[in-house]
């Protein structure tokens, strides 16, 4: 669980970010930014921060960043029932970043798997996004994605988002955030 | 019918217009910026440039620009056969802009409508959006916007764009874009 003093320093680091590149947001956006550890306690290694701009029973439209090096778990967005699985699409705004779907496994990994999560990633085909390229991601599909050392800006476009049935590759992640009070 | 060399202008005005707040295309979106002076012949005062990042069978992501006081003219998304109408989110990156959509006609309106064309505008209910904010219309509802003097960019956020349904209230107007050789 982060710490409330870890979650407001995450939040103001993730403004500098959107400050930098001339990304505005309201107060209201600022205090409803999301900073997700994946319940790992090591932000910095593995998490993700966002704010999510619309998500509505059609599309949804997010801003994420990734700090320094820091990576999103691999993941997919399943099916649910007649419900398909999100398919998203990531642009890169601002940043470089190493994005790994399922295919055939590149030959020279750019990223580093984080140390100790090494059983907890599987699909290694690496696509790098640098500012004004994007990729999309069909639903049911594995992925995970790393920061170079100067962080990164994304742009996520995607159809309606559904974070609680998204499946986690490692057990011991819960997607909900939680912060101590 | 705009000329080669006014499309070619426009086109160079509108990457200027990312250039400046950052936003990064790839040489192939520079190549496919959209220029739409909707048949009117007058670019300057009702138009829009734009780049469409995605627009596949479930969502779609544009990028508009406005020049200083253009106007998108008046339009709707209609519902076509069992496929329903565009819903769009439109959030303002830099600039103002003046939206007005169905509804009680504002009381002070600061845009100005189309000089020659007043009988097409029908829509007064003014939503002002600063780099920011953000307002969702919902499928077939008449909608038009216009920009300050210093121009606008506009993200927009949708279901599938289907430009050749949309319905222009001015009948004069025809969507699909056409450039002299």
């Amino acid at each position: 669980m982060l710490a409330k003093v870890d979650y407001q320093k995450a939040k103001s680091k993730t403004i500098n970010f959107f400050d930098r590149v001339g990304i505005v947001l309201t107060s209201e956006e600022k205090q409803s930014i999301e900073v997700a550890d994946f319940g790992l306690n090591e932000l910095e290694v593995q998490g993700l921060e966002l704010i999510t701009y619309i998500n509505n029973e059609h599309y949804c439209a997010k801003e994420l960043v990734l700090f320094p090096n820091q990576t999103c778990p691999e993941h997919k967005h399943p099916h649910v029932g007649e419900i398909k699985g999100k398919t998203e699409t990531f642009r890169c705004r601002w940043g470089k970043v190493w994005l790994y779907v399922e295919g055939k496994p590149s030959e020279a990994m750019q990223a580093t798997v984080p140390v100790g999560s090494e059983d907890y990633y599987t699909v290694f085909h690496e696509v790098e996004l640098n500012a004004g390229e994007q990729y999309t991601i069909p639903p049911n599909t594995l992925h995970w994605f790393q920061a170079d050392g100067r962080g990164a800006i994304i742009s996520e476009f995607s159809t309606t988002s559904r974070d609680e049935s998204d499946i986690f590759t490692d057990p011991r992640i819960k997607r909900t955030p939680e912060v101590a009070e």
